[in-house]
């Protein structure tokens, strides 16, 4: 299960492109078996569409039961609200035994989505953050209202993955009210659409206005926490080197 | 500010190894310059201890001024308890410009030691998840407690950065303690150490305990939440799929 990293080549990193290089056969969503590009050029190739995530995992543990070498591909890293978890699920349905006699299954981790949004915005994930799915395709919305509610009252930068879809369309203005509940308005909020993808776009908003923006499932919208400040145009959540030893350092400087 | 992922050479992306073959200039903790290899060979190096995150920003940010390209490497990401808010922060508090004119930042992402310790582990981030750094050197405990505090409460799958160090040695078993609270004896605990580096290790507890696990500032700990399993010598957190479709899925195939 191979990370492709967000977007274009560069953010690929070597295991990622040894591992593609050692398969004969890719599993992965159309979308993100052109991202491989040329890597898969002469592979088998199963696709899928996306909401067809049980059929990708079937069809990689399938062939790779058959002998052959798969790599099921995701963007982003295979881990993050991605394949890796589908896979497993399915194994431990199926009673299959993880092992070199049976079937063998290595992770290939990839630049997470959340951390090239952070890149992009500047550094808005520094401190401790939670990492919250607005969908609820498979989990109660009552459970992620508590996470989105705990997250914000104990001051966690908060990065939302799938706000909205075209079925789903209140979760994400729902979200930023509960936030808001704890956080003042004019909280920086970072909004990036295709981070390292053509069409990218990176905004940064004040929380009252947040609701506003255009987002969609390929959008991560980070939230900053009560220390989060703007900086020219980019979003920074401090560690506090500034705070503790800022006064010391400048008087070293004169 | 480049992230040159958690270790060995394979675990870097293509961007960061372009980036660094432009730098003129390097700087970094002398760990993270090895990490670099031959990639930073006859380039300019200022290389600094691990607590002087303060005058590596600020060699980078001085070295830049001068119209130099400097390469401020971090492992992992730079922007997850790494370099790149300080960087900000330092700028900041100088009043220095970002742009052309003036100083020109730019962060190159990388594979994130939380992703790379749980794509060791299996799939245990793969549901909502909060990264909770136990250093309390710049962050007051109480502020660390309500955190761990609340992401238990909320069932967040939960990852501990910096559990001890040679002068902190209470914060990992209380913070275990904290998550007791909310969470089962028998939820599975990851600890990985030296993620993809010389000296790695994986090993899977039960969270009554974990406590006596080995941990220092080279290891993560990712807690699961009230779903996550064992699955042989993995560690998994169901996305769900298998509940939802799983009937359906395992009637198609008899």
């Amino acid at each position: 299960m191979i990370g492709l990293g967000p977007g274009r080549a560069g953010t690929m990193t070597g295991d990622a492109r040894a591992a593609l290089a050692a398969a004969e056969v890719v599993v992965g969503y159309k979308t993100y078996l052109a991202l491989a590009g040329d890597l898969i050029e002469g592979k088998e190739i199963i696709s899928s569409t996306m909401t067809k995530e049980l059929d990708r995992a079937a069809a990689a543990v399938e062939a790779a039961l058959e002998g052959r070498t798969v790599a099921l591909i995701s963007s982003g890293d295979p881990g993050i609200y991605a394949m890796s978890p589908v896979v497993f699920e399915l194994i431990k349905a199926q009673g299959i035994d993880l092992g070199p006699k049976d079937l063998e299954v290595e992770i290939v981790p990839g630049v997470a989505a959340v951390t090239a949004a952070a890149s992009l915005l500047g550094a808005p994930l520094s401190h401790d953050f939670a990492c919250i799915s607005l969908s609820d395709r498979l989990t109660p919305w009552e459970v992620i209202e508590k996470r989105l509610d705990a997250a914000a009252g104990a001051d966690f930068v908060i990065a939302l993955y799938n706000p909205k879809s075209r079925g789903r369309d209140w979760q994400y203005g729902k979200a930023l009210e509960i936030i808001g509940r704890h956080r003042g308005t004019d909280t920086p909020v970072g909004v990036v659409g295709r981070a390292m993808r053509e069409g990218q776009t990176v905004r940064i908003h004040d929380l009252g206005a947040a609701a506003q923006a255009e987002v969609d499932m390929q959008t991560l919208v980070i939230i900053g926490n009560s220390n989060s400040f703007r900086l020219g145009d980019r979003l920074v959540t401090p560690r506090g080197y500034m705070n503790k030893y800022g006064n010391k350092w400048q008087g070293e400087e004169g």
